[in-house]
């Protein structure tokens, strides 16, 4: 009769212990590693590219970017003036994502923060990683303003096909692996400043941007980064036949053309943007750390 | 002075013969042919694997499925009844896209078809190449079954990670992706049905669906569509590192599971869904083409 009573306490030992593991905020933090940092950014980069590529499935589409032009907004019940196509559906896509629980998640910030309430969605309990005070830092607004002015005349082809909603869906995807990729760098930040804790609270306390930055970049790694995201832009946007060699395989002679999305554009979009943007995020979610 | 008036006639001439091409109902045609029709599917099969990927991001998350379970409507404020997060999530955002005109263009289908007033995009004449009577044929309520109750569960690893919002958007993504491409057999039956008016015509007044089939079918080609696709699962799929070689060099011995999708998933969705429910579309498409 002894051994049940030995497997009873010890369930009892291992339940307790699993209680208090979930419920502590070690547990919570316990996923946030270096490596965990590293491989969401790596798989982010194929999300990434894949929104890019369907992007560039459309043409340009301008008439869904008018600011000003009655022409954009024919039809609607209240004319919005000063407001693009994609601007009010991203809005009204927003609005049912929020509805639905996207941004309950710290990992997701919307564009247009609306307030509406969080209805829909069966409950959940999302662990904090994010230290309260600078969880909200990000640079959409930069985001949207590079996305919409420099890099959309980058990815599509001239021309209209009419196709405003789907286009405007694909920029959503665009717009959302973006911002969830370049604000992850409150992530990155919190998990470097736990690593050398001492470090980076003397440099936070004296507000030492230069320094913060220095001690945030490695420039060898940015070098892979970059090339990683280009050749994922070769190996994901080639036209991939049966029997001939995947273009990756074809050689470095393939003209930028042949792919989807051009891939020295990817390189340009992490080398000038969302490198530089993740740095700047990472900087001022520092800076509210000891907040 | 006769040579601008020469000019002028023929530039008159030219106008004229434009815009009349322009209205005809040939016009609308000219861009629908086989190769066409070919390039689309074939472009379609990269959509549907990246939102394949996409979707395997995340875990199963079950609670965004269940019907008839309150606490999938938790805080809703009319507690929908037997209708489960993802179904919201989808109808609520297909409003949105319906509202911004996605459904003007034929090449779209909605799941909830909600004649929701097309209020919100610049507009446009969208061309038909479809014939009036047939011109709806769908078979979305299968895709809608085949997605949940069996596709699903070959994609997500068990797990419940709470982002329901972001995995129904991904579920969203594959819906219509597979929808477009699969009622893109309109399209395809069309197309075919121009090509061989006479021997179409005979059989769709027989209503001799197994003609229809026979005609309709080749297998070579149906090998290959599915060999391509599972070869993208494995291209767009695999790990791309900077110096190793992609999967595809590596060779043959690359198991399934170092795909973000199982390969042979997309091959058996091909094989056992994709096509022949194109092929279905086809066929009823045909029988309603000459009412």
């Amino acid at each position: 009769m002894a051994a049940p009573s030995v497997y009873t306490y010890l369930l009892l030992f291992c339940s307790t212990t699993m209680l208090l593991l979930l419920c502590s905020p070690f547990a919570c933090a316990a996923g946030l590693s270096l490596d965990s940092v590293r491989d969401f950014l790596t798989r982010e980069e194929d999300t990434i590219v894949f929104s890019l590529i369907e992007r560039a499935k459309h043409p340009l589409n301008t008439p869904a970017y008018y600011y000003d032009d009655p022409a954009a907004c024919f039809g609607t019940a209240d004319r919005h003036r000063n407001v693009s196509f994609a601007e009010i559906f991203v809005r009204e896509s927003e609005a049912v994502q929020a509805k639905a629980g996207r941004y309950e998640s710290q990992q997701e910030i919307p564009f247009f923060p609306s307030g509406a309430p969080f209805t829909l969605a069966p409950p959940y309990n999302f662990t904090t990683d994010l230290h309260p005070a600078a969880a909200s830092i990000n640079v959409n607004d930069a985001i949207w303003n590079i996305y919409f002015n420099q890099l959309l005349r980058l990815l599509a082809k001239e021309g209209d096909d009419g196709d405003y909603a789907a286009t405007a869906a694909s920029d959503l995807a665009c717009l959302q692996a973006l911002s969830r990729r370049i604000n992850y760098g409150r992530y990155v930040a919190e998990v470097k400043f736990r690593g050398e804790q001492q470090t980076y609270t003397a440099l936070i306390r004296s507000k030492d941007k230069d320094a913060l930055t220095k001690l945030l970049t490695f420039e060898a790694q940015e070098d892979v980064v970059k090339r990683r995201a280009e050749k994922k832009a070769k190996v994901f946007g080639q036209d991939v036949t049966l029997d001939g060699p995947t273009t990756e395989t074809s050689g470095k002679n393939s003209s930028q053309s042949s792919f989807k999305v051009a891939p020295s554009v990817v390189y340009k979009l992490y080398g000038q943007w969302v490198i530089p943007l993740t740095k700047q995020v990472e900087i001022e979610y520092l800076l509210h750390r000891l907040d």
